[in-house]
């Protein structure tokens, strides 16, 4: 069957994931049902039988690849990876360098799929580790900040390189044209700030990207920039604080409601307000950005929902053609800042 | 008269905020007449003794010095400082100098504040800036989070001496005996971090204050520390964050909540949650610390109530002795590090 043939192929870390691996074939066989795609369960053999016998799968372009090491609670993941190549992470991602598969999915930690990442698929050229970023904060969908934690000691170039993937992100998946890229800092001014941001401004001046200046914290929620770049450490403290706040304010303001509005009210109110604070898909969601092939995470938590959904962000980022748009721009980039 | 001579003297910078020397003067005046403390209103001699004809201060302790030199708007406030010893805020920083006034007050930029703290005040031994600290966030109100921006580029020490700052201000003003100490980091585990923090860690662990390890964003909101330490690049970011979110979200309620509750209610709801996510007084308030002399800031647009507020706090920390305590506490504690 010719069409079969052409089909998307998707590897699928059953094994990963705080609701592995019922939920996660669960969703995977719903994503073989719906979105055309060819899914590949990887994990121990009996564990993915019996979740997958569960399933009416029947018919579906759905098979299993046997994972014979597993990687144990408490163990460090991103060493586990390294010890065990035979894991089903490291597997799924031994299959995406090998084209067995166009791209892969994982709800593990996200330290597991980047080591699985880096080592079994390696790094897009000049990038050092993955990025994270996306839309932090759901009040602004559309303000791209990176990176969000995976990068905690940066050197200058590295802020330009997330410039680049915000960049190529917002083009691609936001339908921004020419996206504004601010620095995160702590004054408008040029000169303002620490080493590192007063050194990566005249890169990203030369960078050709459509570089506004700096911007500060406040700028955050009222988007203004397309994609606001930052090392990994701020980003993660603030995203991290974002969702305390969250949860806080979003309990106070059930409390003051109390009494005033129906409880049913307050508890939409209330938990709309906790999800516009939460960084929800955005972190721990999508494709990491830099590895050279679609490297998807899912947030630990997901269930099925969550699972078909990162697959057809897999899908969207594999038809999209996300990472060679990626590896070009990184190289004109990195092109004109050389030049002199 | 003996009791006239032992009241505290407060030298005030009736030309720095945004409202001056009107409103500042007005809160001064007030002060005088409430506080039981002796003001002198530092100023151009025509623009003080024209608003405070103004006020009924017949009677009350209230002088004026004459500054010569005035600040204009544009210039940058650091250089300017600098540049003119005769400038309302220098001379008050001179008189807590030469003890002509026990404290100053300004609400004028805080940049040209922490010039003349160091210029003309000098600073604690050991300590080569001024430090910018508070409960940024009154939904956390006894969480003492620093640096908030005065020092964007720290070594590990600066990091210990805003733990002793955090720590002397939370015993003195909060009433927390032996307040505990967050390393705000990207995760809980030692070792985790960029350099910096990871540099600190053993330095905290060393100090004999109550360290009890790393914070990380989310521990803010939930108060898990009562001192929090950060860079003031990382402080800044996130407190302007705060600030821009606190206004963000208040407006989406407001619109949440339309024709849900009565305007006055969803007024008053919106606002209380603006202020729960403002900065408020713990930014641009209260005295700098690590001078060498009581210099509070006022918010530079303070009107009355806030200039007899923030004297009001000068006061406190003026009988508090907080300068001197702080001062013992950060040589015990450099005490204790350079010991092997």
């Amino acid at each position: 069957m010719n069409k079969e043939e052409k089909r998307m192929k998707i590897a699928i870390d059953a094994m990963g994931g705080d609701n592995a691996p019922e939920e996660i074939v669960k969703g995977a066989v719903e994503a073989a049902r719906t979105l055309g795609v060819e899914i590949i369960l990887v994990g121990t053999k009996e564990a993915v039988e019996t979740a997958l016998a569960k399933e009416n799968a029947a018919g579906l372009p759905v098979t299993v690849v046997e994972a014979t090491e597993v990687i144990k609670d408490g163990e460090e993941p991103a060493f586990a990876v390294m010890r065990k190549p035979r894991s089903s992470v490291a597997l799924a991602a031994g299959m995406v360098k090998s084209g067995d598969a166009d791209a892969m999915v994982s709800a593990g930690s996200t330290g597991a799929v980047m080591v699985s990442a880096l080592q079994y698929v390696g790094a897009l050229p000049g990038i050092e580790r993955p990025m994270v970023g996306g839309a932090f904060l759901q009040l602004a969908p559309k303000t791209i900040v990176l990176d969000l934690g995976a990068n905690v000691g940066c050197q200058p170039y590295h802020l330009v390189d997330f410039a680049v993937a915000g960049t190529v992100y917002a083009r691609t998946f936001l339908g921004i044209d020419n996206p504004s890229v601010g620095l995160l800092n702590v004054g408008a001014e040029e000169g303002k700030g620490n080493e590192l941001v007063k050194d990566a401004y005249p890169l990203l001046k030369k960078s050709g990207l459509n570089f506004t200046g700096n911007v500060e914290g406040m700028d955050i929620p009222f988007s203004r920039a397309d994609v606001i770049v930052c090392d990994g450490f701020v980003g993660n403290i603030l995203v991290k604080f974002c969702e305390g706040l969250g949860r806080v304010i979003s309990k106070w303001l059930g409390s003051e409601l109390k009494d005033k509005l129906a409880e049913s009210e307050i508890e939409g109110t209330s938990s709309k307000m906790y999800r516009l604070l939460s960084p929800g898909t955005a972190v721990g969601g999508g494709p990491l950005w830099g590895v050279n092939g679609v490297v998807a995470v899912a947030h630990g938590r997901s269930r099925a929902p969550q699972i078909t959904g990162a697959i057809n962000q897999a899908k969207l980022a594999v038809e999209s053609g996300f990472v060679q748009k990626l590896a070009e721009e990184l190289e004109k980039v990195k092109g004109r800042i050389s030049a002199d």
